[in-house]
């Protein structure tokens, strides 16, 4: 049988309006659907306002559809570096986003922490710095960077471009976009949606640099440049036959959350978190990975299960809920909870129900 | 209401069993499912072991999944070339393959002929050529190349790599894959898809030559390089996290695709492709647009209609048939209809013996 509710953080829980939603994709020949038509265009301009009106996402700014976040990385540092970015490291994911820069050969740095650990008030930049990668909520470790220390940055830095990897954490966060340049994420994590589909957001700070860097005879990329995107962008359209059903089901599932309420969505996230940090401060066999409270993910919750990974696991699979593994290294001795909003408050009391039977 | 078929080339015709498919990878869980759980190896396995079974791929072959047959165009030119690659070009997007080679920075050329028109027998390749690229069949306007014509460039360019663009044709064509060293085609297509999923073949060859780039110190990308998807594949694991949903239902459709047999689609194929060709022989508004019967595709038929194309698109429409547009300026004289796998025998008897009507 499989679980009735997965917390592993992504591919995650499937919001439970998306099959609802595919069935009626399939009667409207969505699965068919050109990406060069009228309706196409309206699911684009649906997903895309949408998505600005829940996230808060203000004027100046567009919203793309790529692959994955993973390939929001490679196009961010082609569009908007050309020397040197910087980037804050403190796992395995914000760690990649260092990495590819110096794949395309960037004179990339980068200030690294140990697993679990926040960064303290400040670190500073270094000198030509042309972007900043913050990792908002570190998926591996579940160590989440506060508003405040995101915020700063543009204070201290107003020539560099600020771009926050959101991928585990939207739309739960709510930034202040008149600090950051970018913010990206994948619909397989927080919108409970298949995997397949990134998106990115950029304010005209990142279009003016895309532009800058080609035409001082760079090259940023092809079809999924900045220039490029934008254009079609315009015309609510992709440079490339996109994933139309991803798109179409992100238009739908940002309906429903819309109905629901972002300050809804965001209470429910911090009570659900609550009560599973709670429990984690005072059981016997877990305790919460990242000691700094203002460092703990909301998103993903990261538990130290020493010796009883194995044991726990078995337990909740035979309820029904299956957690998700430490990353790497980590796997042998954390659980990851993953509490997203197709994570239902129902479903996560149980699990804290669940949890606390077993000390 | 919705027409009952579509034949624009893509996104075109969803595969009559796609739908269920989609019901039973719910029920299992696959919208959920992780990229690094063996569940998803075993369907990464079962696509690229049935798509290597049905298009007769041997060994020293391997399969990388993409987004897009458009992203594969950035990777090719990324991956194999250095300097200087070579274009096949006869329509907009045998084309767009050439200038993603510019815009990448290579001295790239192209051979370029009027839409519509073949190759002839032959076309010299220049010195120095690293990748020739060949466009099986030119979507835009209805051209195909025969598979003599392709095979003949691994004798006269033993050195280059020849990279062959299938995007609106596979599963139809027998490739002979000891003289063609990487093919790739788009889902969305003849596999009868939703869009979102790019498939690309790559044989030992195009591994070396991305090894030998990099090991000259040349970028070739970051996640998506020959190398890292290698690195990957060989554990039938993607280097991101890729659309599962899109290749479960690959593979499933791959799986109903041998049942029925190649060379039986590959037949009823050839059944639509005559007499939708026949039809257009000898009716006094629609035409061929490619008078060269040897370079008439069989997948991607294109009609000449002059001033009708509105009349006659209006009563196919009114009869449940939906033809595909002519591409670009063609569309205001050019009607296109897509001949995949999907379009049953009964929907092009259908479609022709109502054009057959309208005389």
């Amino acid at each position: 049988m499989k679980p009735t509710v997965t917390f592993a953080a992504g591919p995650s829980q499937i919001y439970f309006t998306v099959e609802d939603h595919m069935r009626q994709a399939f009667r409207d020949g969505i699965p068919s659907l050109g990406h060069r038509t009228k309706e196409f265009e309206a699911i684009f301009k649906s997903a895309t306002d949408g998505l600005k009106e829940l996230l808060g996402i203000p004027a100046g700014f567009h919203i793309f559809f790529a692959a994955s976040a993973t390939e929001i990385w490679e196009r961010s540092v082609q569009n908007l570096v050309s020397e040197k970015s910087f980037h804050l490291v403190n796992g395995a994911f914000s760690s990649r986003f260092y990495e590819i820069a110096v794949l395309l050969g960037k004179n990339s740095e980068k200030h690294a922490v140990p697993l679990g650990q926040s960064f303290g008030d400040s670190v500073s930049v270094p000198a030509g710095t042309e972007m900043i990668g913050l990792t908002h909520n570190e998926t591996s470790t579940g160590v989440s960077l506060t508003q405040e220390f995101i915020n700063q940055y543009r204070t201290s830095n107003p020539e560099a471009l600020i771009v926050v990897d959101a991928v585990s954490s939207l739309p739960y966060p709510s930034f202040d976009y008149t600090k950051v340049d970018s913010v990206f994420f994948s619909v397989q994590k927080g919108f409970g949606l298949p995997a397949g589909l990134g998106v990115w957001v950029v304010n005209d700070r990142c279009v003016a640099k895309a532009e800058k860097l080609l035409s001082d005879g760079k090259k940023i990329g092809t079809y999924h440049s900045i220039p490029f995107y934008l254009q079609n962008a315009k015309k609510n359209q992709t440079p490339e036959t996109p994933n139309v059903l991803g798109i179409y089901l992100l238009s739908k599932v940002v309906e429903d959350f819309l109905r629901r309420g972002i300050q809804s969505l965001r209470k429910e996230t911090e009570y659900k978190a609550a009560i599973l940090c709670n429990l984690l401060e005072n059981h016997p066999l877990l305790s919460p990975f990242v000691k700094d409270k203002n460092a703990q993910s909301k998103t993903v919750i990261v538990a130290d299960c020493g010796e009883h990974v194995g044991k726990i696991t078995n337990y909740l699979t035979e309820l029904g809920m299956s957690p998700g593994d430490g990353y790497g290294e980590l796997k042998k001795t954390q659980l990851r909870f993953a509490n997203f909003p197709a994570h239902s408050r129902e479903q996560y009391e149980l699990l804290v129900d669940s949890l606390e039977k077993l000390k």
